[in-house]
């Protein structure tokens, strides 16, 4: 299986996508700026039912992200994934904390159950959590215990195509290793930087991400997730590198992620992405 | 005519504003640090509606953003509109996305018809949707076939001068080209940057940055619109400049392009201002 | 009385804090950053009541700031700071705007005297607010007539220890001249920096760093809040430096106060901070 990232990426650059986000207050405005940052726009209507219906008509894609829960965004949630799958557009699912808090669990598996998710984008805890109803995710973080190593990647990859095959969907579970699969293919990327974990918002950026790859690249979910995955990837690692030939914390380093997203071309992408086929 | 901007600049720095917003949240923050880049200073009560009366009451100006609507924030700003027009202060409002679904139409029209507002900043697609009835705005972006060019901006001006003198506002339309228009006077500005459009915010943060600027600068709401108008544009294409010369993309640029207001000298904006009567 | 403020730090960068946060949606993002920065963990549970009960569990702190009131937000603060009085975590209340508004005074109020607080993080308008039951806050700045100079301090600092025992609470009273108190001590404190007046979110950043302090100090809260204190001031001068050094303004300075808390080392503190007992 030959990936083909950067024309995945140009997809993105070329048609861009109108992503509607109902995402958390904490990192939307990251969110935006990394939809953005890719070639996509991104427009966060969730307020109000007769807005969400109206605006889902005139976008691409669908993220959604549980982060901060209220009960009218939950409803939104709900019509939101309803109007997009009725028009056969892409969703994406970040279930934030799902395995932190029963109604975070709940609400994540009846967006899952109930609509045409097309990708979940999340840590090893809360997915687990959502394969198995129930989890220890830490806040919004995941767990030591879940973590993904080159021991267990491949049971791990294959546990999670069950799972994929089973709802028809493509996960992409991130953390030091990423896993994304679906019900016959999976990949490992190692791109990256352990600064995503002392950053608000990486995992918030990436579903957003995804859905503006997935909505430019039609038929071709699995693949627009890996080129995502890899482009944010690619993303931290050079932002890394520039923090610390400059001298600056987390707070620029957050940017200069969201800048080398914008940066980033084709060729780039394909010449450092590293992922494995497993 | 002549246009005292740089003088505009030096009010708000020497007298500062307060300034009430009712936003949305996915730029509020940016929202803020513009008003205060500017020496004017920011308040966001907008959940509580004794709050909103109270807080109205030792503000000089008021900001409405519909960008993420719900029922509770329509109250309040409604509530806040009528309040602040009791008291005369000025009243910028920016309908985000009026065209791109009813309720944005909707909630444009009533705050524009109900009260005292003195100024509406927006793209040229959501200020026809408030002349017509309704629009095609793409989300929160222009609609290509509304663009404001060299060609059709004198036409474009007349029309706008029409309903600025129906409604007693000064319209803020903001593009490649920016019209400022009121019953009798027109201005065209081409300062600004193409990567405005590339990050989230631009157009909040100018709205607001209005609402300091009319404060600051009683009984010449149209001057200090185009002197705001033209420190945003001075301050993106500075901005700019910088990122492109030191490789940075659209999240550096956000902050450089608030830097550069917190650096603005009514001298530099006198110099570089591009604006041209019609 | 010899503080031990590196050492304090330490404890919060070799065991981190998970910080609830129920904080405005203003600021969010950036208290999202500096928790992450001193090494600290935030989770932003506020808008469900279950949800805020479960991750309470979770949690090592609670950080309760009322930037932006709504009825729902005002429950869930009850609410979580129910439950960790319960648990026994240490709780970090920010008034803001407490003496703006009737409502905001009030619930800071029923905050403070409903449960078990163990620091409160103000300007002086509001803790004088909080002291005297009304107040005159200029919006969220502290009024002028109120400000902590060196001719005052001494005197301001015994009333201030007056309230804190009576509370039996630690008060952080922060402007030109930071005052740290409790029942028997007082700390002035000179760090900082003019720009935190020029950014948005400088106290809520500062509440939520105290509360992740407080958590990793266990039974050293008066020594946890100087140390917090001092190293949001030293990173805010160190900031100052390099913002002027780079001709930057306040968008950046602002990401650049948070990257100095990152790159923040016991020693520095030590070595920078300017304290000295009253």
């Amino acid at each position: 299986m030959q990936l083909q990232l950067g024309k995945a990426l140009k997809n993105v650059q070329d048609n861009g996508a109108l992503v509607q986000c109902i995402t958390n207050y904490v990192t939307v405005h990251d969110v935006a700026n990394t939809v953005l940052a890719c070639g996509a726009s991104p427009i966060m209507a969730d307020g109000n039912l007769s807005d969400v219906r109206e605006i889902a008509q005139i976008c691409t894609a669908l993220c959604v992200n549980i982060g901060t829960l209220d009960d009218p965004t939950i409803a939104s949630m709900h019509e939101a994934s309803r109007v997009h799958t009725e028009l056969g557009h892409p969703i994406v699912l970040d279930p934030v904390g799902a395995g932190a808090s029963k109604i975070r669990t709940r609400v994540s598996a009846e967006l899952l159950d109930g609509y045409a998710i097309t990708c979940v984008r999340g840590n090893i805890s809360e997915v687990k959590t959502l394969m198995t109803g129930s989890g220890a995710t830490q806040g919004v973080d995941a767990n030591l215990a879940d973590k993904v190593t080159r021991d267990n990647m491949h049971e791990t990859a294959r546990a999670l195509q069950t799972f994929a095959a089973e709802k028809n969907v493509v996960l992409a579970v991130t953390g030091e290793i990423d896993l994304i699969v679906d019900a016959t293919r999976a990949v490992a990327i190692t791109n990256g930087s352990y600064m995503q974990g002392r950053i608000t918002g990486a995992g918030c950026m990436l579903s957003a991400l995804t859905a503006a790859f997935v909505s430019a690249n039609p038929k071709a979910a699995f693949e627009a997730a890996v080129a995502a995955v890899c482009t944010m990837g690619v993303a931290g690692q050079r932002a890394e590198k520039l923090m610390v030939e400059r001298g600056h914390g987390n707070a620029t380093y957050s940017n200069y992620m969201i800048d080398e997203i914008f940066l980033m071309t084709p060729e780039r992408l394909d010449e450092e992405a590293c992922h494995e086929l497993l």
